[in-house]
């Protein structure tokens, strides 16, 4: 089995957007650029933390022709491209395989609740029959807090067993680290990513493959460096101050807390800006985030 | 403050697909003009029951187009328009609006969770705005189990501040009753729809408007019954018939359930089609709700 995509650690990439809450497409490529400057294996485009249902069919495919056009490498890529519609996600899909992207981060259709084994498997069925045969590299992308549907170990063995090569991997953004080992443990060569760096020496001591997480879009260069690491003897040290660092953020909502955080690190204003439902943080939590992450990257600075 | 849509008796209507799970206009046009026939005062398209995210924008729009097309007025028609993507909602509610139908279906955004209240109604605000001078008549679609994204009473009461006469309405389909009173109570005016057919009396009674159900798929006429006698001294023992009817079916998944009733009903093979993630009954389930459902319908017939 041939993996495109490459171990390690992944952001998953915010969207910035224009005052008008379009998609800010040099700005985008500019921040993807830097993720993978400071150590990035690859970039999640479109996930949650990128608000990628807040963007119509045709906002997406223009992303992701921009971001090429910009000069960020398909093969450094993994596209979210799972929608309620099974037509958007084949007609993502498609999109994406054409233009040389066959990294497909996959949610499940989200909508309808106590969905059973044989829906989960009837719509991956679907799509990656619609897909055709443009050798596609799936990932499943496990988040039952905003889904609500769950990829049971039973779900994903008919999966891998069924579609060989193709069902390659699972973002796991669910938080509870037993079911990452589960999922490296039951399933040898499946490539269990962690959907947060918190995790990130647990994930790859459990024969993980690495992390795709919303934070590092901020922890890009510590987080690789932990993942450089991990075999070392400061690997409990340096993921220790790392996940200081993430729990700094993650007691914020995460979107308006990274876009802030960005444009403090970047001195660029404008990065701000964000599609409802997703709201920015009030003055008053701002102030308490600035001072909480603050503290946390001092903390990282200091001698081990 | 001029309502277009009647109260009473909705259907929330299934969505008829052929073998290779596109819809089937001609018999969704068909059994749109049963359902008006049976006493339906309107009906809900493109909703849960019908499947609504699972279509693409451009079925969606084809969809309402054809069923004009078959002469189902406009002024009957309550339109699920909700999407996640907010371009998305805008195009259908303004593709809707072109087309004469006035009475939008609102989901909020479904994908994130634990939404503010200010992201709320930051998309009602973009999509109320978007959709320009064009006379909405929007009614919130409040269905937390399916979107985790409640429409409290204090969003309530603000989108009524800032949007009379353009936010009208309510389909609550939570299940709790008491929540539909409290909105009646609270919102004179307000135009309250319980999401089941088991609340249809008792939503009357706290000055509701009538309901949108799944179940009056098959049980239209004699939910228009109900809705036609409920101030008489025989609607609570109507309510009860009628509830036991609901109560039969809805021990099932819902969309599987109601598309074999109807294929009984009609006598019309290939009802049983539907898109993934929603999958067929087994065949022992087929044969319990079978069963079931007999036997609340004798009860329905039986002297009072």
């Amino acid at each position: 089995m041939e993996h495109r995509l490459p171990d390690g650690v992944y952001a998953a990439s915010l969207t910035p957007l224009t005052a008008d809450l379009k998609v800010d497409h040099p700005r985008l490529a500019a921040h993807a650029r830097w993720l993978l400057d400071s150590g990035c294996a690859g970039l999640a485009i479109m996930g949650t933390t990128g608000e990628a249902v807040s963007f119509s069919v045709s906002e997406r495919t223009e992303l992701l022709e921009r971001l090429l056009d910009a000069g960020i490498p398909p093969s450094r890529i993994m596209l979210g491209v799972g929608c309620c519609a099974l037509p958007d996600t084949v007609a993502l899909a498609r999109h994406a395989l054409d233009h040389g992207v066959h990294g497909l981060l996959v949610l499940p259709p989200f909508y309808y609740k106590n969905v059973r084994d044989a829906g989960l498997i009837a719509a991956f069925d679907a799509l990656i029959q619609q897909i055709g045969s443009a050798s596609p590299e799936v990932y499943l992308y496990h988040f039952p807090q905003m889904t609500g549907v769950p990829f049971s170990l039973s779900v994903i063995d008919r999966l891998l067993a069924a579609y060989p090569g193709v069902v390659v991997g699972v973002k796991d953004s669910g938080g509870n680290v037993e079911n990452m080992r589960a999922m490296a443990q039951a399933f040898p060569g499946f490539r269990v990513f962690a959907g947060s760096e918190k995790f990130l020496v647990d994930v790859l001591r459990a024969g993980g493959a690495g992390c795709i997480s919303a934070t590092v879009n901020l922890t890009a260069r510590l987080a690789a460096e932990v993942y450089d690491a991990w075999q070392s003897p400061q690997a409990d040290d340096l993921q220790r101050r790392m996940s200081a660092v993430r729990q700094a953020i993650e007691s914020f909502p995460m979107i308006p807390a990274l876009k802030l955080l960005t444009e403090l690190r970047t001195g660029a204003e404008g990065w701000r800006h964000m599609r409802p439902p997703v709201t920015p943080l009030t003055p008053s939590e701002e102030d308490a985030l600035q001072a909480a992450y603050a503290a946390a990257l001092a903390e990282v600075q200091s001698p081990v």
